[in-house]
């Protein structure tokens, strides 16, 4: 129990005691007192409150003569239960997530969002964890660097290096708590009114993050290679929002020819760049490693975004982004001035699983442990493949699955829902505004997920699909 | 070590094995892989690019040859050390915060933002943690919600209840990742080009944000009082920025009437709004509590922020806003897509640091701990009474010194620095466009912090002060 922040009048009616008493009272019958919390000790109340102890022995003696509270021999005054005063702390149903709500109610969830918690390195986390928590690592606990502390900054430009080829200084390097947030930041680097370009679809989230910041938002049709660069030049567009290694939703990747002219484009004026959200690009199954967008930037164009949370839990709330030389020089004038989100701990910790060679065995083993969903899913789908196609197969953690049997998106959606299956239409991901789901009528392609489910999951799962779709 | 992501050309003058050499080779002595690296394995990377086993053992064989790598037995491949081309990893001095390279050349540092860490509970923080780290929870690694979780909210509603009189629902609670982070959610909130006052001085990294969002700023002189509000009436404010519990860095409470008055201004129009930042108002050391200013709110005017930073560790980085149901409801219409900045582990860890009692007693250790510091100082600058008038003490972790000996802030400044003793001039908090220093030369006032320092430090640091200034 903390000391209460009492008001005292000293020019009230009622005396100091009377009015100890009423606040406490009050405080119990409206329920912000709960049942069983203990009171400061009446020393405690009367130092904090400036007043004799004699004062709040009184205040006490009258709640304790009225119910309210009782006193526990050698520990001290604690709130009765008082069945008929205490409200329950009501939790409103509006605070909880609606995606939250309506899980559990799925016998298997296709979302394109769940990721395996089963491999994270529990062990592992929690002895670098301890042996981080020292008292000789006092400084840990001081605030760090705004970009994020060094040593962190260094192993993430050469992880960078290693896997994606992604050529870095760690001074070019900020270290944030989620994409979300690292967005915000790169607003104020670029400025307001921006005018940016997007694929449609596209990821979602990051259209929202851009609309709120009312940035003009022109979306661009994707042929097989990608973003379609004419398009580009019209309307003024400054910025290109990509996902050239794999794009979400559609998994396609950008090959070299689109990536070369999309570099031209960008290097044909000072102030245009190519955001690179290289999301998920440690999963991919088959076929040769894509390299990183950046890798063959040699004008300073490409902002290369990053997370950690994919790769290794959600929670862990680290990202990064990797800004060109122009774009550092303003940050650094404009906007280092903004505290790092991530808290030194957990850096360390971070720092520590990536330097220590964990980061890669477990990579390793989430690799395979995804490849072998992957190929699970496939070979399930087997005796759908007349009426499906599919696309988007051998990265990242969902494929798409295009009805060839008349079926439309909704259709598909819909049937799968009455099975107890979810499965995700691609329209969801489309940007179309003023135009009332026309997307969800034409679009044939739903996205299945596999990243967070199990294998008997996924079995079950696609047996009631083949059920729902085909009948 | 990662497998190495080298863009392998097909129709190449150079065959695969080359173009793997090449590239290792490059790397090598391009020190981007460092001696005492290891290499992938063949078998790995030859999986990794898609290429025979036998191309990688062609390339390795050439390295070794050539001395670029060395095999150890049952290990594997590793880099050479190779004396002339290794470079150093260089840490341009530009990525080191002025602060960090100005410290250690004092002898004594009155930094008004030092914390004592040696009260930190590192063994309780170390077991909390411990004892979250644990497979049966799975769900902390998951994708938590956009708010802070609904536990650590409802301790923190508790809390401010509690300790400072807020009146709020958990589900009024933002938590994020620091005051910066929950300042630039809240611009994403009120909106763009939003005309703001702040008192002068100020709180000069709250105004660096306001100005990065391209707010229009106004600056209101304070009398002892602090804001008046006729200035307020003028220029079409909409929001007031204030500290009324301990003004930064006067140290001034605001009383009653003039609470009143900025309530009865905000409520005269419907977009108008107080920010309330209660930063430090855990440490006070005489005289009764200061409520805040949301405990007095009626209409929902009150946006009330506030920090774990300050009471228990710089890295902790969990803030808290309180929004008033007007902007609850535009904040879950237009921002609640943004992820929570902070780690669901550390949230848990701090509800059960919290839940548990540790904060309360963390807070009266720390409470005695700075008093004990703030007394000392005091008692050491006794000798000086003459000279200097004292102002802002009995809370929070600095004090201000008034010369009255003629001397300016600047000389004060200068002179301290002469004897190895850092000292702030008020000015740096002063806001003044266009004016070059000229606060500086008027201000006949430093901040002395003492929060960071032991008491042999403010001992040795005050007798310093009373030499160089009565010299």
């Amino acid at each position: 129990m903390y000391d209460m922040s009492i008001q005292l009048k000293e020019n009230s009616e009622k005396c100091l005691y009377e009015q100890i008493y009423d606040y406490i009272r009050l405080e119990i019958r409206e329920g912000k007192l709960l049942a069983g919390e203990k009171l400061p000790s009446t020393r405690s109340l009367a130092d904090y409150l400036q007043v004799a102890r004699s004062t709040v022995d009184y205040a006490y003696d009258q709640l304790l003569s009225e119910g309210y509270i009782e006193a526990k021999p050698y520990r001290g005054y604690y709130v009765c239960r008082i069945e008929d005063l205490q409200k329950e702390i009501v939790i409103p149903r509006e605070t909880i997530p609606i995606e939250d709500s309506e899980q559990g109610e799925w016998i298997c969830d296709f979302s394109p969002n769940g990721v395996d918690m089963s491999g994270f390195p529990f062990g592992v986390w929690k002895r670098i964890t301890k042996n981080i928590l020292n008292d000789s690592n006092n400084e840990l606990f001081a605030q760090g660097e705004a970009q994020g502390d060094l040593n962190l900054r260094i192993t993430i430009s050469r992880y960078l290096h290693s896997a994606r080829g992604v050529n870095c200084r760690p001074e070019q390097i900020i270290v944030g708590a989620g994409n979300d947030y690292l967005l915000m930041l790169l607003e104020k680097i670029l400025g307001r009114h921006v005018p940016i370009a997007m694929d449609n679809p596209t990821y979602k989230r990051a259209y929202k993050i851009f609309k709120s910041f009312a940035y003009p938002i022109t979306t661009v049709n994707m042929d097989e290679g990608g973003m379609q660069v004419d398009a580009l030049q019209k309307e003024g567009i400054r910025i290109a929002y990509i996902m050239p290694s794999h794009q979400f939703p559609t998994g396609a990747v950008m090959p070299i020819g689109r990536r070369t002219e999309l570099l031209k484009w960008a290097s044909e004026k000072e102030d245009r760049y190519l955001i690179e959200d290289d999301y998920d690009s440690e999963f991919r199954y088959r076929g040769k490693p894509i390299p990183s967008l950046q890798a063959s930037d040699e004008q300073g164009k490409v902002i290369y975004m990053g997370t950690f949370s994919k790769a290794i839990a959600p929670a862990i709330r680290v990202s990064y982004m990797v800004l060109p030389q122009s774009l550092l020089e303003i940050y650094r004038r404009d906007c280092s001035f903004y505290s790092c989100t991530v808290s030194r701990i957990d850096q360390r910790i971070l720092d520590e699983f990536i330097r220590d060679g964990y980061f890669e065995r477990h990579l390793n083993k989430m690799r395979k442990l995804y490849r072998d969903k992957h190929d699970l899913l496939l070979e399930c789908l087997k005796p759908l493949s007349k009426q499906i196609q599919i696309t988007g197969e051998y990265a990242g953690l969902h494929i798409l699955i295009t009805s060839l049997n008349g079926l439309t998106e909704r259709e598909m959606v819909a049937r799968a829902a009455c099975v107890g299956v979810r499965v995700y239409g691609l329209s969801e991901s489309m940007v179309e505004e003023n135009s009332d789901g026309k997307a969800a009528d034409s679009s044939k392609t739903v996205l299945l997920g596999f990243g967070g489910l199990s294998q008997e999951e996924i079995k079950e799962g696609v047996s009631l699909l083949i059920s729902a779709w085909t009948k």
